[in-house]
């Protein structure tokens, strides 16, 4: 028996427990695990440090670097995120739907836990925590598959999780990190049909790429963020700027960040020279013809309109009208995260209606596409498929559903 | 451009459209195809005739004929079924989650279409139309392969319901079918990912386990049944060998019939001679060495555990509580339909909530998991996978969600 398949009936094993656990139970697990994470802060930070190090000597950049590295208030923005979990309702054995049908039988669509949850994840340590805590929340249990540039993070946070479950209700076997970094691992873990119920590839799109090609488990796409705003005729020319800052420079390596901008040609003349003012010393604007005619910037060509950059580069369109920038957005876009800039109340609700995407905003900024900002406490990851799951996956997405039928002898005629 | 990829392209179109039509618009397209269903009976059945000639002279079995057999009153079966469809409320545009975050940002949770829904299934013509039924009233276009066997039938009823949808502001571009009955072209179509949004294969095991192995699209496995009854030590007799009859015999072929019995070691001796004496006649029955110690039938061995037989055979195993009976259906089971019968109320809570199927019961037959009994107008399969949807898929299975999100302009901070 492999370890991962060791692993995998561990895992399997206790999620048969784990689904009729109470909700105090639960809670007092997670609370224990607070307790524990903030006993062990030290040790987790040494741990990190090796990461950190490591990465640094092999001369990783200082973004990808800021995102692996701990520090005392991380761990405790960790520890706010699993107190806002503790606080939310538990989300299995709930209905929304009885009914009882002709010959007496009432039919109850219950929630319960999905089992098993496999997910697949580059470098942000806190991920480890955060799903850890939303899976158990759930009634789930977890097989966690980190970056190999996280290793030593990432063991040692599941070590005091670990350790804070012993002392709880709790099997400790409900979270399993797999240490083995070799990519052959995750080939493996993508077709164990028999011990992993879903998996969630939160990464970039190579990552999720590859674990759509090769698996055999039903997996959930997150992430990539080709995000768009549309400034319509009507739009507020301050709250735009305002907005369209925001959403490219306030954290451009996100997956909610604006990567590409349509204005409506009535105005282009107009808001152009002031994107062009607000955003010039931070950010590459590449545009089409049409916005090169008002302001001087790069070219945009045919490939930037499909891209998420997830760095301080703006592509921008003149558009005749918000036909023509709700189709750009349907071929070009990722069905992440859309928004439109307009006072026109048709054209809101129109756009609203019509754009296909996993959040669809009026007059704000993209990145509010946050299972935090939800209020969910976190997230397992952001879907940008359709079946299961749209957008921030937090407790309520981690859940199937079980119909309960109770009769009274009934057969079928 | 292929044919598929000519299909597939006027259905992502279509679907566009069809996301934003009308409760209204809908219905009257559903009723106008009904109208040319019953205009369109005689050649319906005249094409019908000829794969079932077809299916005669190649020597399929009575069974099979009898699942692609057409006649008037499956025709007004199928017509039945989209009248029950038209009266159901309209899953698509509604919430059960709108909420305003602290900033003043309004979220709601919204229902929307898959957009476009493949399925793969076998035999039986009506799945045509109930697909295409379900799939227009929430909002989605459908991509149907059927088997080679039915192709005149399936042909004849997409032509019927075309010429339906002519008359109706619904484009005829809403329903496509695959004439092609090469595998290659099921291949390719599992890896249509930018245009179908999900694949449901409906068939036997061996087309599921393709449709899994070879596909890139989300699927939904449906449909493969090894359903369990077990007896519990205070079951009511009569009703078990009412229930456990009617689960096995009443249509042994299908999905939600009984394929394995577990019996109360308590009340083994009194109730294995009555189930004997029920089913004897016409089930082939299969015990573990204690069954065969009180009745005289064939062994049940290891293999048979396992399997759905989907004929008059039924395997039987004595249990000593109903701990076993729940260890034994989850090694073995297929989560799609299991039931206990008891009296006493703390068994019938514990197996409600520790058994993980799609459906379970307590005093009732398996028989009943069906979307036609549930109250959703037919099916467009039996979900027994965790994600997305569980059980029988009608129209608010067909769904997924958009966040819409109002603001005034804000940014996040």
């Amino acid at each position: 028996m492999s370890i991962l398949i060791e692993k995998c009936t561990k895992l399997k094993e206790a999620s048969h427990l784990l689904s009729a656990v109470s909700t105090n139970a639960k809670n007092t697990g997670l609370q224990l695990v607070v307790d524990s994470l903030r006993k062990n802060t030290g040790y987790i930070l040494s741990e990190n440090e090796k990461d950190v190090e490591a990465a640094r000597a092999s001369g990783t950049k200082e973004s990808l670097i800021d995102r692996l590295m701990l520090n005392e208030a991380r761990i405790e923005g960790i520890i706010e995120s699993i107190d806002t979990i503790i606080k939310l309702k538990d989300p299995i054995w709930t209905s929304k739907d009885v009914w009882t049908i002709e010959n007496g039988l009432t039919i109850s669509k219950m929630t319960v836990p999905l089992g098993v949850i496999g997910i697949i994840y580059e470098s942000r340590p806190n991920v480890t925590v955060d799903a850890f805590a939303l899976a158990l929340k759930s009634g789930n249990c977890i097989l966690l598959r980190g970056s190999s540039s996280a290793i030593n993070s990432n063991k040692a946070l599941v070590k005091a999780i670990k350790e804070g479950l012993r002392s709880s209700d709790i099997s400790e076997d409900v979270i399993q990190l797999i240490e083995d970094t070799d990519r052959d691992v995750v080939r493996e873990m993508l077709t164990l049909n028999d011990y992993i119920d879903v998996i969630i590839p939160r990464g970039g799109a190579d990552l999720i790429r590859f674990v759509v090609d090769n698996a055999t488990v039903p997996t959930i796409e997150t992430g990539v963020g080709n995000c768009h705003i549309f400034v319509d005729e009507s739009g507020k020319i301050e709250d735009a700027i305002n907005i369209i800052k925001n959403a490219k420079v306030q954290r451009p390596g996100v997956c909610n960040a604006c990567e590409k901008l349509l204005i409506h040609e009535n105005i282009a003349e107009d808001i152009l020279p002031k994107v062009y003012e607000a955003l010039k010393d931070k950010v590459e604007l590449r545009g089409c013809t049409n916005t090169r005619k008002i302001i001087d910037i790069n070219e945009a060509t045919e490939e930037d309109w499909p891209i998420e950059y997830l760095d301080y580069i703006l592509g921008i369109k003149v558009v005749s009208n918000i036909d023509e920038a709700i189709s750009h957005i349907q071929k070009y876009g990722s069905k992440h995260s859309e928004s439109i800039i307009t006072e026109n109340y048709t054209n809101a609700n129109y756009f609203l209606r019509r754009v296909d995407a996993a959040a669809v905003y009026v007059n704000a900024s993209t990145r509010f596409t946050d299972g935090g900002v939800f209020g969910f406490g976190g997230e397992m990851g952001i879907s940008t498929q359709k079946i299961h799951a749209r957008g921030p996956m937090g407790i309520n997405e981690l859940v199937t559903v079980k119909y309960t039928i109770v009769g009274s002898g009934q057969i079928r005629v």
